[in-house]
């Protein structure tokens, strides 16, 4: 198995992993530009580009790109995050070339035809109504508004009615060729593959792109700001979230922050599953999570319950994070955390999509592949008294809580929950 | 690579499948009994059993068996479905006798503790309570109590609020000991494993496991019949769902309800996507899919949309099913539904965690493993008139028609929905 990563001319990268013992490749384009760089009028651009890359290019319609790759049994999808976007298949070996063809088609020759958009913006606003039906997705939506205020990253991904009902074929043409340039953009492969045959196919499909940079892409820097939200809409459960600034990915305690937030809400030993819901019955689900971005990042702790437990779940989660910040973890805790994350690196890396999605983040977000040797020695380098430091300065900001499930009485039982985090007044 | 199946001498089966170039191995324990075995008065006892299972046996505690498993890295879980349960881990290569030894303590010795009962039934209702937030998952449950009125498969796998509170400590262990026997369960390993290692470890760990078949758990044949059904409960998006009586997984056409459901509802390029979310906008999510059991099987057609498009929507889906019924498929729709299938296959072959679920699926339903050339050959056999033929009888049957989330006129779209299969009165 081995790791091969060219330039082209036009800068594009292009990385490849070979599996000799797979029979399928999974391979696609990753574009370093997402939600974060949407102008705010148009937010929810990036996301229904996304879409519309399937609706049709020059040379295909929006029927021959899906029955072109189904017809060899592939798929073809595409995910929009906050700084990055991803168009990938997944084929039998033998098709790669079908489906770098179909990528780099509805990459660099898309029609944006009207009628189509604005039969996809219904697509979109369905999308939406469906994200509202979920309150962990809301609960999540509200925290990221609440911690980034006014902010590109406080805004979803989706867009709003409003805000995707504004989008233009001409905007989304201005937005891909200023965005989607060769120097931001990498193709990665991995399973059943051959390096130069791939390098040579896009040579010939990607060649034309241009490397200029276009204006604001990098869009602003984020500023965490966390606060209290709430949302009164009733539900059978009560979504409660607590956030955190926690480290960017290329920062000195973003691997604390991992290990951190694995010993905390990460498995069924964890702190928070053991005591809310193995000790008191309270919850189902109980997690913690480590969002990490280019210059901020976000620790959140979310569990769920009947709205009458609220206040008693949120008592649990906050006396359980300033517990750990105060005694920090024991040497075993943070030695199984540690086993998690690299058993974790290890399992990522038998799938050829999630080592093809690897590749191509490590080389967008740090300019270079890394190791798993290197990956291996930043976990074990954590110490219980870095993961202790880490939630002990985190706690000392303002808290992001939202809640949603509650009724009118959520925003109660979140302002009531923020206040655990102040230092009593002197 | 290379499969062996070996049968203890208490008759339970042990197969494992090499993945040499694997760093890590899916093992688990699956058992041929679920929730349709469930009595009704202790309809959810599967699933509980499923839970408790985890909370601690005579040598380790709740909190013993999540940190033992997740301090090498690996991680533990369990899943009930209708005729199955399964309890399964992911490990580093090396790591499995670890695994087992928690696998056949927490599947023999489990105590169920009176206080550990009462909370994790606290935490089964919340489960319940997150279900019903889901409207997918409603629309499923709902259809499902239509198309099988009165019987164990009508039922849901969670059980409800009533008899979940009904299942005591004794209930537990009476089904356990009548349920889970030798006969019933499969062990199955795939990754770097050895198969001899694997057999000697389930000697020990197992051996001890009793043949006998208890009484009552083939439980009572299943007599689909179908119906309207709706929920009243608002939401933001109207879910509709169409269901037929198809084949159970042994019985000759069910290789073609699996194509009929791919080109159907399976991919980009299926009929139902193109029609109702490319050509119209209706909706985000449309997909059918086939779900095949011992004795029976139901294609569902599930979509979502705004609650002023539901009869729109519903109109479609139908008219869809009726013109494929009328008109057959194309060859070429055939041959797309076939190649996606075996990629499918070849797919699922590649990830250990699917691989060691194929084995022990197949040792439990068909009494053999089944080799991916006979299951390839199975699916090439299928034809345009096999799929026709399958479309065309089904709709004769009375379907099962569920909606939720258009409020008090859920019930009036189903109705009007369900007179379109209804051939004009003479």
């Amino acid at each position: 198995m081995t790791t091969n990563l060219s330039t082209l001319a036009n800068g594009l990268r292009v990385v490849t992993h070979d599996m000799p013992h797979l029979e399928t490749v999974s391979l696609g384009a990753w574009v370093g530009v997402g939600a974060r760089h949407d102008p705010a009028r148009e937010n929810g651009i990036a996301h229904f580009l996304e879409h519309m890359a399937f609706k049709g290019t020059s040379r295909r319609s929006a029927q021959d790109i899906a029955e072109e790759i189904e017809s060899v049994g592939g798929d073809l999808n595409a995910a929009t995050s906050l700084e990055t976007t991803a168009y990938y298949a997944r084929v039998l070996k033998g098709d790669e070339s079908t489906a770098l063809e179909i990528l780099a088609d509805i990459l660099q020759n898309s029609r944006f035809d009207e009628e189509e958009l604005r039969r996809e913006r219904d697509v979109i606003l369905q999308e939406i109504a469906a994200s509202r039906d979920c309150p962990d997705e809301v609960v999540y939506d509200l925290a990221q508004e609440a911690a980034y205020p006014g902010q590109p990253l406080g805004r979803t991904i989706l867009g709003t009615p409003e805000t995707v009902t504004g989008i233009t074929s001409e905007g989304l043409r201005t937005y891909l060729d200023s965005r989607y340039t060769s120097s931001r953009m990498v193709l990665s492969a991995a399973g059943r593959v051959d390096h130069n045959a791939v390098v040579r196919l896009a040579e010939d499909l990607f060649g034309g792109l241009s490397f200029a940079d276009g204006a604001g892409a990098d869009g602003e820097r984020a500023c965490y700001c966390g606060g209290v939200t709430a949302s009164a809409r009733p539900y059978e459960q009560c979504h409660v979230l607590f956030g955190f600034e926690s480290p960017a990915y290329g920062r000195p305690g973003y691997f604390a922050s991992q290990v951190l937030s694995g010993l905390l809400g990460g498995g069924m030993s964890s702190r928070l599953f053991q005591e809310a819901r193995e000790k008191r019955g309270l919850c189902y689900s109980v997690y913690s999570s480590v969002w990490g971005l280019s210059d901020t990042g976000v620790m959140t702790v979310h569990a769920a319950t009947g709205p009458e437990l609220a206040d008693e779940l949120l008592g649990v989660l906050s006396d359980e994070i300033r517990r750990l910040a105060e005694d920090g973890p024991t040497c075993s805790e943070v030695m199984r955390a540690k086993a998690q994350l690299k058993a974790g690196l290890m399992m990522g890396l038998e799938s050829s999509a999630a080592r093809a999605e690897q590749m191509a983040r490590q080389l967008i977000c740090h300019g270079r592949l890394i190791d798993k040797s290197e990956l291996v020695a930043k976990v074990d380098a954590v110490t219980a008294e870095d993961v202790r430091e880490l939630i002990a300065g985190m706690i000392l900001g303002v808290p992001t809580v939202a809640v949603v499930g509650a009724g009118a009485r959520s925003q109660d039982h979140a302002q009531r929950a923020s206040k655990s985090f102040r230092p009593a007044a002197a």
